[in-house]
C-alpha cells in the first residue's frame, strides 16, 4: 500500500539516533512526548510534517520529571499503538530510549531555569521543571531539530522551555500549538485515562470555569478578582473536583497579576477524584 | 599574499554567527578561549585545523566563572592581537560575543555538573564550574561543533566538560591537548602577565614539585603521603609561593586516592605573590 514510501525508523540507542539523524533531509522538527499519544501529540506531528522536510519524534516518560508522590509508575504507556499513529502521519524517525539510554550509571549533569520555575506548577512540583528542562535539552543535542513543538496545554513548561533555548543559544525555533479538546472541552491529556466514568464527566469542569473566565473578560472585565470568583463557584458546584490553584499570571513572567491590562495566562491544577488534571487559557 | 585564501571572519551578534557558521563545511572544530592567546591556545588551534574542515574560536571572558572577589576586571584582554594570532593559523571564524549577547538582560538558565565539581577548584571556587559548563553549553549550541579542544592545564575543567558533553547527550567529541610549557617548566597562562620578573622566576616551582612527583612514581614509589612531603619541601624552599593545595585524585573521579593504584591526577593551586597558579600531571 505504501510503495516507495520509506519505513518509518525506530531507534532507542544515542548512537544509531545519531546514525539515522545524519540521513534525514533537513529541516529536521521535533516533537518530544512522553508517549501514549492523542490527538493533542498528533496536531504536534501534523504542524512538523508541513513545516519540516523531516519529523523526529521522541518517546520517553522522563523519571527526573517526576516527584517521589507522583505517578511515574502508573503513568499510561503503549508504545506499538504509538509507532502505528506515527507512522500513518508520516513521522521518518522515532527515538524511544530506555532510562538507562538517557541517565546511565554517574549522570550528574542538570539544566534549569531559575525565576520562571518559581511560580504555579515549578512551586508546586519541586524539580519536575528540571527534569524537563535538563531531558528537552539531551534531547535537542542529540537530534538537533531547527524546530521543535509543543502544546500550549503545559503554558508554564512552554515558556519556560522558551526561556531555556533563548538563554542556552539554541538555533531552534520553538513552535507552540493550541490546546485541544474533547468534544465536551476536556483538554487532551495522557492522564485523562486514569478518570472512571463519573470523574470523566465531571472533568469538564475546568473548560467551563475558562468559559466563564473568557465571556466575563470579553464583557469588559478586567479585575481579577470578581473573575476568580465567578470561577470558584462553579468548582463550588461540582462535589469531585477539588481545585489547587486558579491563577491569573502575566503571560510573559508568570508573576500573579489582579488586573488583566496586558496578556495574561489564567491557568490551573484541579484534581478530580485522585487525579490532577491542568488548563489554562490566555486572555488578551 | 594570500591569494584566493578567504579572509578570517570575525562575528558578536548571535545572528550573524549562525548564518556565518551555515556557510562553514564541515566537520566543525571549536576552540573555546577567554582570549589574550598564548602558545598553549594556539596548539589546540593547530589541532583543529588538522582535524577538521572549518575552525571556530570563540573569544569570551565570561564573568560568570569568575568569584566575587577574583579577576574579572584584570583579566588580560587584547582583541586585535588575538585576531591577528588566529589569522595567520588559518581560523576561519572567530566569535567574540559581548557580556550583552551572552546574557542579555532576564537571563536566567544554569548548566550545573554536580559530583565532579565538588572537588579541587570546584571545592575552592563557589559555582566556577557552573559559569564553566553554562558558557560552554552555550558555546556548543550556538556553533554546532563536531570536535572541541581543551587544554589539559585545566584538568578539572576537562574532566566536567567531558561529562556535562556525555550527560547531555551532544554529539561532540572532546579533544584534550597537552600543557603547553615556557622554556624553564612553567605552563603556559594568560594570568603569567601579572607576575612581576621575581614571582615569574619563582613560578617554576610549581613544575619542579610534579618533576619530583613524576620521578618518585617512575622509581615505583605508589603512596601518596611520602610524595606530597617531597613536593612540600620545595615548595618550603621557595619563600615567594604559597600553596593552597596539593591533590592526588582518581583520574576519572577526582576523588583523592592516597596510593597511586590507578591512573592519578596529581594537580595544585599555588599563590606565587599575589597571582594564583595551576597546574597538574597525570601519573600512571
Amino acid at each position: 500500500m505504501k510503495g516507495n514510501i520509506p519505513l518509518m525508523q525506530t531507534v532507542v540507542e544515542l548512537n544509531d539516533l545519531q546514525a539515522s539523524r545524519a540521513a534525514l533531509a533537513e529541516p529536521v522538527g521535533l516533537v518530544p512526548t512522553m508517549g501514549f499519544l492523542h490527538e493533542g501529540h498528533l496536531s504536534l506531528v501534523r504542524a512538523a510534517r508541513e513545516q519540516c522536510a523531516s519529523v523526529v519524534v521522541s518517546i520517553f516518560v522522563n523519571p527526573t520529571q517526576f516527584g517521589p508522590n507522583e505517578d511515574l509508575a502508573a503513568y499510561p504507556r503503549d508504545l506499538p499503538r504509538d509507532f502505528a499513529l506515527l507512522e500513518k502521519e508520516g513521522v521518518d524517525l522515532v527515538w524511544a530510549p530506555t532510562p538507562e539510554v538517557m541517565y546511565p550509571a554517574g549522570y550528574q549533569t542538570w539544566v534549569t531555569v531559575k525565576e520562571l520555575t518559581g511560580h504555579l506548577e515549578g512551586a508546586l512540583r519541586p524539580g519536575h521543571f528540571q527534569g524537563v528542562t535538563t531531558v528537552v535539552a539531551k534531547l535537542f543535542n542529540a537530534t538537533r531539530p531547527h524546530k521543535a513543538f509543543f502544546g500550549q496545554k503545559d503554558a508554564q513548561q512552554v515558556a519556560v522551555i522558551r526561556q531555556m533555548t533563548r538563554d542556552l543559544s539554541y538555533p531552534i525555533a520553538i513552535q507552540v500549538c493550541p490546546i485541544v479538546r474533547e468534544a465536551d472541552g476536556l483538554a487532551m491529556s495522557s492522564r485523562n485515562i486514569y478518570l472512571n466514568p463519573q470523574e470523566r464527566k465531571a472533568a469538564v469542569v475546568l473548560f467551563r470555569s475558562l468559559t466563564t473566565a473568557s465571556q466575563l473578560y470579553e464583557q469588559g472585565q478586567r479585575e481579577v478578582a470578581p473573575i476568580k470568583a465567578a470561577m470558584e463557584e462553579i468548582f463550588h458546584q461540582e462535589p469531585l473536583a477539588r481545585v489547587q490553584y486558579i491563577s491569573f499570571a502575566d503571560a510573559q513572567t508568570l508573576a500573579e497579576v489582579t488586573e488583566l491590562d496586558r496578556p495574561s495566562l489564567v491557568s490551573m491544577a484541579v484534581y478530580v477524584g485522585k487525579t490532577r488534571l491542568i488548563d489554562n487559557q490566555i486572555l488578551g
